[in-house]
């Protein structure tokens, strides 16, 4: 007797492995295989202000995460020499550095903001971020700096903080750019990309800020969502985590129950 | 016997004087009441990578301009000197300084943003701007550095150049945040405020960047205005001028020439 049909399974999502050969951008493949390979997508948000205190925050939790989230432009030192201890760490422990600059200017000034100034962010970070807003010369201009650099955009398609202006249409066109220019696009800043219709391409990443192991909220509009609810319930890919780790009594061990959430909560998707 | 009566008047816009006396930010009503003085509508944006030039620049048009627009981070050099100088040039000159940051983040990151790093905005310049893309938790951060400060907050209501995505109902949603916010928000980046329903209240400014005095355009999607589109049609109150005066051959003369054309617009707009 054949066994009764089975009730319409949730389709199987394919593992970062097989997404990392698909990916047209450098620093997504290789982003894909790191967390294939070292069994994280943890993000930490290393929102702190002292310099040495983030050079000593990327150490502890390194082992455990595969981006190394920064605001250069929060720090109290920065020159060339911290760059280099940052870079050695990212070598050191295997993760990517992504500084979170929400670049959001014309072509033409955001070549120059990427690759100059004081932070030259071009020469270190290797995923920065920009919003869609000033239309797609933004990735024109930024692609013109990153891209011989090896480096990757992610596109802010959602936001989390309250009353934000990234919905509908606004998203729709962000996931249509990233799609046009996946030569230097490696994903997007985004909520719940398992709703988007049409899916964003696999080899396009997805990341989630704001994530926390319990629900809550700040009282300057940031909600929180936890590992699970993002990987497993939004089809989010990273999830990125701030105050949850850097605020907690022993950050490592933190980050360490962070990964392992993640981590299942990923395991979970694509198996099912 | 009784004249016709007369076809439907354009209605007169407010002056400068005028408007300065109900706005509610403070660098909103120091700008207009400046603006009336010195007989300018002219904003340079200072868009060079030498220090030694944005310095040299400043002493040139200053006193041709109403506001200087910086991009802070594109600069080969910028420290406590820098600045001091900078600040100088404002005051012998009487021109307010404008960091055009664009902020784009969170309320608590851009509170950090904003008033720390190695640029620490707030302390040195009289206006910012940000979009509202995250929502209004972006204004009460900036508000929290700012508005002790006597600073002014313009918001990105609409962008000029292609495909941008500041259209409709986020246009809408800019224009509602400022009202609500006029202690600290002075005004707005914008292209067409004439065709805003409702109209902004007149304490809020309006400044229209990519101003030539010839229209065109660049290879990164900016397309170009002219002073009498910018002030007489599209109801805009300050022109941003770029690399039409810091390309020219004499800045400050050139300077001269846009300031006569804002002013000129000015003029005939208002007794129209």
């Amino acid at each position: 007797q054949a066994p009764a049909p089975a009730a319409a399974a949730k389709p199987k999502r394919q593992s970062y492995e097989q997404r990392a050969e698909v990916a047209k951008n450098a620093v997504s493949k290789q982003l894909l295989n790191l967390m294939a390979k070292k069994k994280t997508n943890l993000a930490i948000a290393a929102d702190v202000a002292s310099t040495k205190q983030l050079l000593a925050l990327a150490d502890q939790v390194g082992p455990h995460i595969c981006v190394f989230k920064t605001h250069v432009d929060i720090l109290d030192t920065w020159n060339a020499e911290v760059q280099g201890e940052l870079q050695s760490l990212a070598e050191k422990h295997d993760f990517l550095i992504f500084e979170d600059r929400k670049f959001a200017d014309i072509g033409s000034t955001v070549v120059a903001q990427y690759s100059g100034g004081l932070y030259r962010i071009a020469d270190w970070a290797h995923i920065t971020n920009a919003h869609l807003v000033p239309g797609p010369g933004i990735i024109q201009g930024l692609k013109q700096v990153g891209l011989e650099k090896g480096r990757g955009l992610l596109l802010l398609a959602e936001m989390s903080s309250k009353g934000h202006l990234a919905t509908g249409s606004y998203t729709q066109a962000v996931a249509a750019a990233a799609e046009e220019h996946q030569d230097f696009v490696a994903g997007f800043i985004s909520q719940t990309p398992s709703s988007w219709q049409p899916q964003s391409s696999p080899g396009l990443i997805h990341m989630t800020p704001g994530v926390q192991l319990a629900k809550g909220g700040d009282n300057l509009g940031q909600q929180y969502n936890t590992p699970q609810s993002v990987i497993g319930g939004a089809g989010s890919d990273v999830i990125i985590v701030g105050r949850g780790i850097y605020g907690a009594s022993d950050p490592r061990e933190t980050a360490q129950q962070y990964q392992e959430a993640g981590w299942s909560a990923y395991l979970a998707s694509v198996s099912a």
